[in-house]
């Protein structure tokens, strides 16, 4: 996420404005283009609204080499002495697996298979196998065409007396659980692409909401919070908003034009 | 909320501050007039009290890609590098449903209708449809012309103990009825304007009071602390207070005069 | 309270630092000499102590419009732009009305009158409005000539277990009264001011302290740290120290010299 | 750990920019050949990702002042005034002692010794010294050649009811006990260096990941996050996550091309 | 506690550089040497390791308004425009009465005298006035040559639940007891001034420490965290590690050399 510093942008020629303006719109054409082997769509820009940056950078790479690379590219470009970078999160894309075992598990039930017998095991080893097949595919994501960004990190508690570290995986599962079946409800309005970052970055979690309607994600997250897991286990960091702007419309964001139109379509 | 570079204002040509501020006034009042649609009164200027900030600029639109059309028109300004944007706050206008609900069952119940009954769900039917229309214009208020705005955000606690999310939601209507109570007393001295930005900004509501005497929010604050909602469940942000300015005297204020007699008339 | 920007200053030319001193000064002398309706000293000037500031400015004022006037006159001087403002506070004087009524009920008793009776109730009327008359001046106090100022924010905890809002009121006067006993002991040395803040800025209450031997203040809120309401209850901001300079002074410390002679005479 | 003014470097002509890229990178080849009396690799340049800092400095060095001297002798480089000091951690490399001393006592139990005999007694001496020869040659690590660095500081918890210093030993022996087991199932991958930081910095330790692969940071400290010691005494600050830049690349880097084949081999 | 802007000190010529320096090093040199009325070495130059700071200036004064001179008339230095001040900490001597009080019990105790005898009143009387005149010469330390500072600040608790303000004196005295035992084994090492803030900074308490070798530092402080007072009562602010530098070495430093063999002679 950066500021955008308009008072040192407007200082420079038109010249010089239309050269960096073009510059940066095919740095990131090319970006949302991908890379060779087939990752489409790998960047994204955003105008971000409120004081904690004006314009954010989606980045989805293969490799956190990769990712340095984007940042000392971008740091060379002509527009970079206006871009103040003031946040950015890390993590790697990452699959509910509380949620998958829980499924497997149902339909293994519906079958008629009881734990511990030798089709249930046969079951439950195919379940797997599948259900990894189909979650990989989801690991490598391309970003959602969506209007609008909402971003936010979070936390399970470590608290003296709650803490979701300490509770048994039964528990933590059915929570879980719970807290999927309100995402689900909402898959058709909210693409979410959830990522993880212990180890990475100051927060366990990076939550990515896409959505034409904005509205949405006030809806979503707010009946969320009455669910066990976000009512007693979530702690929440900054909530960032932002509209998508295409690299076709980047130069016209420069001008001060917020056209959204190409971005959804 | 802005802070004013008032050193880089002097150092503008005569002929450049009036230039500018000249821009900037008409800018304010086309946004104090609003839209063609019918909104008047979008935007409003207040000169903010202390070192949190020295303008204030509240908008009320319609959708979030003119929020942030907002923002960027006014970087377009001549003034804005006079202006460092220090805070913000994105949320949208909410109705206390615990409220309207609470006194729609008080009315059935006046009239002698009894829950579940058929005349009862007709009733209820009615008077619903009725609250709705009524809230859905006060989901697009105009700006209160009053002298002072108060501005703060808050969460409900969600601690280790006390959770308001892990609350029944009777006992949470009970006390948001409580609460209601105090500030209906206050209606004629203080307009206050409920925001929600869960998914949308750092804190769970927003709090705009506009009143013409501002020790009033002090009275109303205080008395309300002790109401069960605000002593046990409320965590609040900074406060923020400021005076309106008109657009017709934001060339006043540049210049360092404060004129609010033309604010409330 | 503002940083002096020290560098910007020496590199105006000596003409210039003697008018912008002299402007200082003339406003200051203005500001202490008060209204043309009674009020005198209504500002004064603090050379503070350490790096959270390097001047400190106190105004009492009669409306927040004449605060916020203040602040804009002081904006228009030759000497702004070596002036950084970094913290503010804005509150209204407070009486400790625990105290009072304490007090009330106490002189009653002692002439023998019981509660509820026709006799106690005129004494308690009488009492009443003999102390609102008195207390009515100490709403509009000069700010004391002492060289020394202790200021700092405070709040009364809210926590899970431990919620001075969530305690009876005869509890919570009978702590204030423990507490005004400490500080009454300590009125020959100590000039204390309350300001309410609820609703205005981001803590409760500030505390002004004002003495000619600072190590009372250490002393005083020491001792006060062990009675209850403190103790269990208080939760403190930051802590600003600092030594009053006289108007007629504000020159020679623009020149590197703390001359605190004449404050206190 | 430093932003980097690409601004500021650019404003450089060609010639001075690479007088003082080589400057700077003969320095770090210095650095990392270490010093004469045999301490290899003492210094190590990492390209930092996120907006927390861009290049990251490690100097492990043999006394406080020596390293007070390499960031004396940095400030002199021709490239400094684009080096903008945003953090550092300073603490000395530790030896958890736990779980050596858990290691010689199961091992003299494994020889059939029984604690307190004459010859439990001989042993534990034994164990003792050979242990700690062994251990002070662990004190003086090499910086490891790993491609990815992951850097968090540590508090163990002090809570109300939570307290890691109020616990017995026994039961402090047991949970890091537990704890190293995961980190040696990971030795592998993961190179860590554990430095105590009671006394010299904000928090008490620092951790120090080394590997090649950077997501099995992300498994490791997940995997920890449940052992008993992590979950309920541990608490955690930033985590900064870069990539190794031989001293070979720097000046690459600061054309803005990461260059880390030579990194690991 | 001051950043040095480098960049800065090196913009100006060899000739401003040359005369700044000496004008600094002799303000040092005649700070060090201490007041007309017997006070020797009242300031002290540190350099500080790490981004909190680069110089550490150690004032000990008889008056508040001494030490706000000092601040003004370093302000007046050429030098001046390359420090920025980024931290400090306002406090006064104190002396740890709980440990005196203790003494004088226990030496009355092993001459066999009983509490509340007429020999015992007289016995505490002399001792306590023995005490306090050994006492009153440590409240005017001269500040120790050692080569180490650490430096912090801290705060006794005061939490819902685990609240020293709210222990019986007896508790306070016997934990603050035990903590001076572990104190005084150090004393050899490290020589410790604490001084008090209540009111006039920030946190509670300061702690200076003083030694040659600063692992030291972390010994004490580890070996203490287990002391009840600590473990459960304390909280902490930021650790300052800095390096002596004497007056007759601070041009040197100024020339990137750190000088530290006179400092400790």
């Amino acid at each position: 996420m950066f500021c955008f510093d308009w008072a040192a942008w407007k200082r420079l020629s038109a010249t010089e404005r239309a050269a960096f303006a073009n510059e940066f719109s095919q740095t990131l054409a090319r970006w949302e283009l991908g890379s060779a082997d087939g990752h489409p769509n790998q960047s994204a820009l955003f105008s971000q609204i409120g004081h904690k940056g004006d314009l954010t950078l989606i980045h989805f790479r293969d490799s956190f080499e990769d990712l340095n690379r984007v940042e000392l590219e971008l740091a060379q470009c002509g527009i970079y002495p206006c871009l103040k970078l003031v946040n950015s999160y890390l993590s790697v894309v990452e699959l509910g697996l509380y949620e998958s075992s829980e499924k497997i598990y149902t339909q293994l039930a519906e079958k008629g298979l009881e734990p511990g017998t030798p089709e249930w095991n046969v079951g439950l080893k195919e379940a797997t196998a599948r259900t990894f097949a189909a979650l990989s595919s989801r690991l490598y994501p391309t970003i959602p065409p969506a209007k609008y960004l909402c971003f936010y990190p979070m936390d399970r508690k470590r608290g003296e007396h709650v803490n979701w570290y300490a509770e048994p995986i039964a528990d933590r599962r059915a929570m879980m659980n719970e807290h999927g079946l309100i995402g689900r409800r909402y898959a058709d309005s909210v693409r979410q692409i959830i990522t993880g970052s212990i180890g990475l970055d100051d927060w366990e979690w990076g939550v990515d909401l896409f959505a034409d309607d904005p509205v949405i994600f006030k809806k979503l997250i707010y009946e969320m919070r009455f669910d066990k897991v976000s009512a007693v286990y979530a702690t929440f960091g900054q909530f960032f908003l932002s509209v998508r702007v295409a690299a076709a419309n980047a130069a016209r964001w420069l001008d001060g034009t917020l056209a959204t139109d190409e971005a959804s379509t």
